[in-house]
């Protein structure tokens, strides 16, 4: 088995730096855009089928050492009452944002075994057709990030909303992120119980909070679906953007490897996060629409900064944007692969 | 003369700590609103005695400790050759957005004294009409934020464009931030000459840029205007958002008072800028958004987490938001004054 990128999580050492890119399977392949003529982005998601073969074209076009799971961080929310749909050129847009503690009241705490049967049905597909040769992880949005979706109604720019209803009804705040966390729990959970052998938390837009509100309004939140996860002995990756403030408040939060963004320097993120835990990124994802030579060049800085210390998994600072070339994508897999150090 | 905000840039003891707020002239203000109702944002740059009238209104109003000159950081773009206007629910538009190597060599290296006399007309009768009340800060845009907006073309969420340029020609980048930089160094110097009594330099966009980045393709141009500005004697504020990762590199570019925002606290931050920096912050924006008893609160902890030493000076992470109610502020500002640590 192909164990490099499971062997990094748990700070083992490898032959070389496990790699893969946060939205590997997407807009910026052919082969995606050849399902997602025929398909929405829904429809590839509620087809086992369909996911199963989004998800597996990063591993035929590039040498990566993990399989994510296709799928989108807000899937609970329709089964928790709240549905939404992707518009284009804006993104998910919320039917009925949720504002006040009836609101809030109405969400429903759903079984995403019995809610969201065919994100299960994926896992147990990829799984069985990957047969063991490249680890599937599974993910998750973290409390704050999904919620902010769900108050805002849709992407915000500062999350005033959000922030509006965590200060101004703190009970219906705790509330609401105590629900959408228990689904969070309940998800993670499930996707590792039909074979995802490691999980992401992709809480990206809590760094929008500061320490302070972090600490008070979020981590308990975050910490109790983490501690519960991390529980079932699978690796968990506890993923931030702009969290360089938040480093040490998320890993006190739990995960066994930390996923940073390409703002902070790798090794001080490691230095300030501790020897105990394993640690992805970082390269940042526009370096992947710069000339190849220089993301080689970049990736390759990165590698030699780390020093081959065991646990760190290379991947990008946040997902691959469109544009992005394939051959780069390839060029940057391979030059890690090729990496020694020295 | 009322110089609790001068002495606090010099790191001297105040009697209470001075207080200032990013945006106090602005949308928020019926006072402005008003006045916008006659004139466009650009004719209230470009006219003296309403750009006085603006300047003047937050200190009408609250206790504010300084006085900020009303502009735009995007005023020098016009002389430089790259005319935009501000397009109503999307912020400034860029007409001809700069992407080559002749699109920056186009650019003039306009004199500010003679391009934008009304600026530093207002800057004169500002003076004149404060009469050595209240100190008045003068500002400019860092040459990354600003010419973020003139390769983008406008506001961007990620920067691509800008990332491409800086990445794909870094000669050019290099052309282009050294205009910038060239008349923005100007630009102050020539505020500085018309009475202004410190400086801003908002950098408010350069989070978005790796330390690794930042340090080779932003840094030296900022600190090429800091070092000269700061030369004169008069203390330069040095501000972005989202640099708890570049902090020490923001540093060493250059700045009299360090200006951080809400995201990290203020003691850590204070603590890695080091003591010979006065530190300028936080408090987020959005919580003058939030129950007046709350945004006290907040501000009397940090104040308390401060502890009275010298050399800070209380303001907001980053500007006022138009929906910030006047009470709130009025609250706040007068909290801050009343505060008493222990």
């Amino acid at each position: 088995m192909h164990d490099r990128f499971l062997r990094a999580c748990r700070r083992e050492p490898t032959d070389v730096t496990p790699v893969w890119f946060m939205r590997q399977a997407g807009r910026y392949m052919p082969e995606y855009m050849a399902v997602r003529k025929k398909h929405s982005l829904m429809d590839i998601c509620r087809t086992p089928e369909l996911a199963l073969e989004v998800t597996l074209q990063p591993l035929a076009a590039f040498a990566m050492d993990a399989a994510i799971l296709f799928a989108d961080i807000l899937l609970i929310l329709e089964p928790m009452g709240a549905p939404f749909e992707f518009v284009a050129g804006e993104g998910p847009v919320v039917n009925q944002p949720v504002h006040s503690r009836a609101d809030v009241e109405k969400l429903r705490i759903c079984d995403p075994e019995e809610s969201l049967p065919w994100v299960l049905e994926a896992v147990r597909l990829i799984r069985r057709e990957l047969d063991g040769k490249t680890p599937l992880i599974g993910f998750a949005g973290g409390p704050f990030t999904v919620a902010s979706y769900l108050v805002e109604g849709g992407k915000s720019s500062n999350y005033q909303k959000t922030k509006a209803l965590m200060w101004q009804e703190p009970e219906t705040w705790n509330l609401l992120m105590g629900k959408m966390s228990e689904v969070i729990r309940r998800y993670l959970r499930a996707q590792i119980d039909a074979g995802a052998q490691a999980v992401q938390l992709f809480d990206s837009w809590v760094g929008a909070l500061s320490l302070q509100d972090y600490r008070q309004l979020v981590q308990p939140h975050v910490s109790g679906i983490l501690q519960d996860v991390m529980s079932t002995g699978v690796p968990v990756i506890h993923f931030g953007t702009n969290t360089a403030h938040l480093l040490e408040a998320q890993r006190e939060a739990g995960g066994t490897v930390i996923g940073v963004d390409w703002r902070i320097d790798l090794p001080i993120a490691w230095d300030r996060i501790g020897p105990d835990y394993a640690i992805q990124g970082n390269l940042d994802p526009l370096l992947l629409c710069a000339p190849p030579e220089l993301a080689v060049e970049r990736s390759r800085q990165l590698l030699d900064q780390v020093g081959g210390r065991p646990g760190h998994i290379f991947n990008l600072g946040h997902g691959i944007v469109p544009t992005t070339p394939v051959d780069t994508v390839k060029a940057v897999v391979d030059a890690v692969h090729e990496h020694r150090c020295g």
